[in-house]
């Protein structure tokens, strides 16, 4: 038996991953989970999983989940501090890190501190941190599972995660809603419009990044850090069509690619039960009908976000996480129409223009400059 | 450094084969060599590569090689002994078994015999004696590497070789030259026609059999034996650009799936560098351009020949050989005008009704099926 923590679990991962374990049946038990404000769907959660314990964001929360679960045997904690607890004292084997956008770094970093094998879907923590939280895998001899699509693609087409002869790796990207949209009519894009991706259902915040392409630079540095490859062997490619979902390029020639529906639960699967596979109810790809896969280079000039994400990994030390930090603001400030679609990449440039890199050693240096980047902004 | 001896090294993959080790530089060395009648050839080849031993098809061409060779070091030999000479004494390690057609399959089995490590193009040898060229393998613990690009993908798909969670093999196959071709226009098919193939530069006999679609029939009977999974495990699919060389479906609906430029030189190097792989001077593959990747099912219809291959393979015992040794002759009429391209499939199908499925247990038995089908059909 496998026992799990699930860091967000009422979020997009958290929710698609609770399916997964349902559908695995008995090898695997849910012992802790952490969710934010989503009360109502973490009740839910508790009755049908009996986690030993659960976190939720604030002290409000905790007291709506102590009345709603009555006399249940589930110990429920609140804040930063329980969410910590979960991550290292939740009694899990394996913690699915889940949560959105740099809240999700410390409970992560905790959870490797404290031997736990971990299945990573928030990308951040690999963004801002991504030396310190390898360097702490490796000391522990924890391997990092990737639970996004294009990284655990990639896991799948290296044997063992050895990159030796490997020239490159090339990430996928769908191209967003507005893959073909003149750049003259990017000032207009409503937050409605952004948040429609053809072919991924996820939430708001990696659903803009995947419409600026933030989301596919962050998942090149994220790619860097994860299977140990400098940057500029990592590459990008437009795939409408989401179903090879990455690809490997060796030193001879050779290419090796995941293909798949997209659907969440095949990666989350992955990542639970590596290094074996289980049968899933995923809808099988339907290879007869797979007519026009298609390839096209990311167009750069669009999508200035990408590049920013090349800029910010070769500078390296802090530029990830002011890179992430502006980011996270502007897609904000563009949900809540404060800024125009166009304006996402200004915000990050003059982010990372007045916060030059410079070394980072600890995982709190990393976060000071986190909380920099946002004052510095708010005053903007 | 790496013993090779390569048979059939005058045909298409037997050169390819010298071009990949010539570039692989000094870690290989070419001992034995053993060809048909192309002395020409073969003198050039025994210059370059200096092996210890060759053979070729008869006593006349053997004493053709050495009057060229002259004074050199070069043992020559000839016939079906000098044939088996080089594949067991050739001071090899791996041994390459790239002759063409049944006449593949004694070498290929004594090989194994001999403890040689085997690279197989030779699909004939699995075909007709797949049950005891697999066995030979498992008793001496050798390991049967793929050199057909087809099954090179499946392997590399593989890790390990393991098929516990594999669902099924999905052999990808160009459909030929005559994939939109209506059935009616078949029997007028010239063999000038049927040997311009759109992506493969191949051997006649293969050529046409990918014409046919009997190479892909073929092959699934090879997949079959090679990787021990149930005919009805293996299935195929066309892909006119011949890009992705073959996919593996798991159980938990992941796809792998290996592409590359259409070049025989990779799969023939990764079976002499595995488990490693070296840099190559094949082109890379421009995954920019790769606009309009295509899947279609197969036109079972319009290509019998491989239902015929299904078919064989569910019979089993000497089936499988009637099929090959009936196609074999079929291919042969069909090149020297003797019969129609659409008469194929109907040879085949009358080799097989007249020879029921028996049990088979030596290779000599099923090379005893094979003259016996052929004697059978030059009545006819």
């Amino acid at each position: 038996m496998k026992r799990l923590a699930i860091l967000g679990s009422t979020g997009s991962i958290g929710t698609h991953t609770l399916e997964v374990i349902a559908l695995l049946g008995e090898q695997f038990r849910v012992t802790a989970l952490a969710a934010g404000g989503n009360v109502e769907r973490l009740e839910t959660q508790v009755r049908q999983f009996a986690p030993r314990i659960v976190s939720v964001g604030s002290q409000a929360a905790a007291v709506d989940l102590r009345r709603r679960l009555g006399s249940g045997r589930t110990e429920v904690v609140w804040g930063e501090r329980g969410l910590l607890e979960v991550a290292v004292d939740g009694g899990a084997e394996l913690v699915v890190s889940a949560i959105a956008g740099g809240a999700g770094l410390l409970p992560t970093v905790a959870a490797l501190r404290a031997g736990k094998q971990m299945a990573l879907a928030n990308k951040e923590s690999l963004v801002m941190a991504g030396e310190i939280v390898t360097a702490v895998a490796r000391e522990r001899n924890l391997q990092i599972l990737p639970v996004d699509s294009e990284h655990s693609a990639i896991f799948q087409c290296l044997p063992g995660g050895d990159v030796s002869e490997v020239r490159r790796i090339i990430l996928t990207a769908s191209g967003g809603p507005f893959r073909t949209r003149p750049r003259e009519a990017f000032s207009s894009i409503t937050p409605e419009e952004a948040l429609r991706h053809p072919n991924w259902r996820m939430g708001k915040k990696v659903t803009i990044d995947s419409a600026t392409l933030m989301n596919k630079g962050l998942e090149v540095i994220e790619a860097h850090w994860l299977f140990g490859l400098p940057v500029g062997q990592v590459d990008a490619i437009i795939h409408p069509q989401s179903i090879v979902h990455s690809l490997v390029e060796f030193v001879d020639g050779s290419v090796l690619a995941q293909l798949g529906v997209p659907d969440m639960r095949v990666p989350i699967q992955y990542a639970l039960t590596y290094p074996g596979r289980r049968r899933t109810a995923v809808p099988r790809l339907a290879l007869d009908g797979l007519a026009g896969l298609t390839f096209e280079p990311v167009d750069r000039e669009r999508f200035p976000c990408f590049d920013l994400a090349y800029e910010a990994a070769e500078a390296g030390g802090s530029s990830p996480a002011v890179l992430n930090a502006a980011n996270e603001v502007a897609v904000e400030r563009f949900l809540e129409r404060r800024i125009g679609f166009d304006e996402i990449p200004t915000v990050i440039r003059k982010a990372l223009d007045a916060h030059p890199s410079r070394e980072v050693r600890t995982v709190e240096e990393i976060l000071d400059i986190d909380r920099e980047v946002r004052e510095w902004l708010e005053k903007r």
